[in-house]
């Protein structure tokens, strides 16, 4: 059912900026869908960081229009025998390795009862004509996604492959007094984004929280609450539990890394 | 008067380009407005530096079609009491907040004699649904830029708002044979970009520049004028008086700041 | 022969991606082809650097659709008697000062008997009515690719030009058993690349190669073939030999830079 929004085309990847790597993607892609809308997600993931990119689809793909394709190349293993894949995952599209990438938006689909729908790329007759062992961002992934752009099916990309890669995430865990998790993704600005939703704080209050052996005081509802400067816990745009310094960067007034331990204490409602 | 290039919306942020935000709203408007053009200006502005976002949209909005709407979202007061605004400028738009983004833009429509008009964003039938504490560029401005773009008007948007907040900006000032004003900006070639004009030093030659402890004589017509490593000064695309360094980095090699006090020598004719 | 194509205009640049630059070339372009497809190529190329804005335009230009016009600002030599030009290098556009930035493309094209044909450009008309000393990305270049983008022919932006600048790049040598040359490019990734080719070592198989007081014995095909660590040698994606490490930075490891000499050991089959 390919529809008019099913011209956009998001880009997210490590390639950095300065190659031209990204551009040689897009060339290729409008070489074939000369209509799709490219939008970049990041191209600032960390060089191999799966886990990262997972992170930064899941914010992002719920706010673009039905029938959106994440072209997604974060891709340690091309040219082995990973798979090339494309996916349905509720409304938005996919397309890039089969090595995890998907993990948060399959998960939210699945918990939204969405159908998901997953393709090994096996249609050569849709990637470019030579396929080079260590760029299949331009050789097989951009391609795909041009052709879903003009309205090819995924059943036309690939064939069914029914046990895509899941990355392994920690979970939080409730403990004694409150929920225990961790570090998720250092933003920008420094702020401390931990995997400990609302959600998971749901029917009582944060009260307080410990981080790398510093103890955080309440949860305030916006940065300009508070004077700058001072360390704050607030829930941010997407429901995630964030550590921040108002006008200031947190991550380096902790120490804090992704993967560091975070601890909520709860108090009735 | 929505026109045909009343559908290029810009983007100017201190988001950064890691962490997907500017998708985000890209996505948002996307979804609202398909035809709309995207152009970034900036994501790299200093984290709540309002006064350098007010000067690079200044710099650059002028180049834009009439009718551009310029999204800016650099807002540290997001979630507080500082006002959501849309304005026209002379020909261009704006969205974003109330916090002094637009002081630049509006002084030289005053200059200019063109028509000025800000609006209180209060229709939250505009807006996404649900409308967070920390990321009203996502869930106010994108969406009200979008609708712009699809032709709404500034009072379809909002109520009239009579006193934006204006930033406090030094003024080059007269001074016995000549002016002295400060350092604005620092590009990324380390070209030091001060607040003094060609209109400053009208009427008059700039013989000398002092900044930072050095003297700087005479003032160039461009860069390649004078050989590799060689201090100059001259006046940049906008009219502004910089001090640089011939294939080199000025700001490093003065140790100058934004701030710094600037002093030119005129010299009749 | 103006396509749909056509309107595809890619940027390249030094001009970096905080200070607003490239969007005010961009708002110049849509002033003027508000149908223009508008794709960056990279605005991270080393200041007034040249040589590597020339490899990357190299790289990325073939992956366009014939008829894209490549708008290349690297112009330490603005407002002197350094000539702007536009060009044609077998199906590609170029547009931008005469500096040497077309050097590769301009090789590709007669390596495949390509035509190519030079233009001065020297009809004020089509720039915009002020033209600075400093800033002729957006005065002249950034309007002349959008008249073209428009259906404007390159006789119609200018005079023939005979003798456009080409820079002296380094070739890779034969040497007895195998080959030498240099590191021309280090990536996003820290990937050395070098300007020796797969050509370059036809009819044989790299045995090994030297770099920077290094052995990296044998050439894999892909990343992945080794664990994360091992330094690697293998052919990129446009068939230059590269220095690698696995999920790794291989420019540190080695502390190699552009320049630095290559050699590779080659034996036969």
């Amino acid at each position: 059912m390919p529809s008019a929004a099913a011209s956009i085309i998001t880009l997210l990847t490590d390639f950095g900026l300065k190659d031209g790597n990204v551009g040689v993607m897009k060339g290729v892609i409008l070489g074939i869908a000369p209509q799709a809308r490219l939008v970049d997600l990041s191209h600032l993931v960390g060089p191999q960081d799966v886990r990262q990119a997972a992170w930064i689809l899941w914010r992002a793909a719920p706010y673009f229009p039905d029938g959106t394709i994440h072209l997604a190349v974060v891709d340690p293993g091309v040219g082995t025998k990973r798979r090339p894949m494309a996916a349905r995952l509720g409304p938005q599209l996919f397309v890039g390795p089969d090595n995890g990438l998907v993990t948060r938006l399959l998960e939210g689909a699945e918990r939204l009862r969405q159908p998901t729908q997953f393709f090994l790329l096996d249609r050569p007759e849709l990637w470019l004509p030579e396929v080079s062992d260590v760029f299949h961002g331009r050789d097989i992934f951009a391609p795909v996604a041009a052709h879903l752009a003009n309205g090819a099916s995924l059943e036309q990309a690939g064939s069914p492959l029914a046990d895509p890669v899941r990355l392994l995430l920690p979970r939080p865990a409730v403990v004694p007094g409150g929920v225990r998790g961790v570090v998720e993704h250092i933003d920008h600005f420094g702020n401390v984004r931990t995997n400990i939703t609302r959600e998971d704080c749901s029917q009582q209050t944060p009260a307080s929280l410990r981080i790398a052996g510093t103890q955080v005081k309440g949860v305030v509802r916006t940065f300009g609450e508070r004077p700058p400067g001072e360390l704050i816990a607030l829930f941010g745009s997407s429901g995630d539990l964030i550590v921040a310094v108002v006008d200031g960067n947190a991550a380096s007034r902790l120490g804090a890394t992704v993967g560091d331990e975070v601890e909520v204490q709860l108090r009735p409602g």
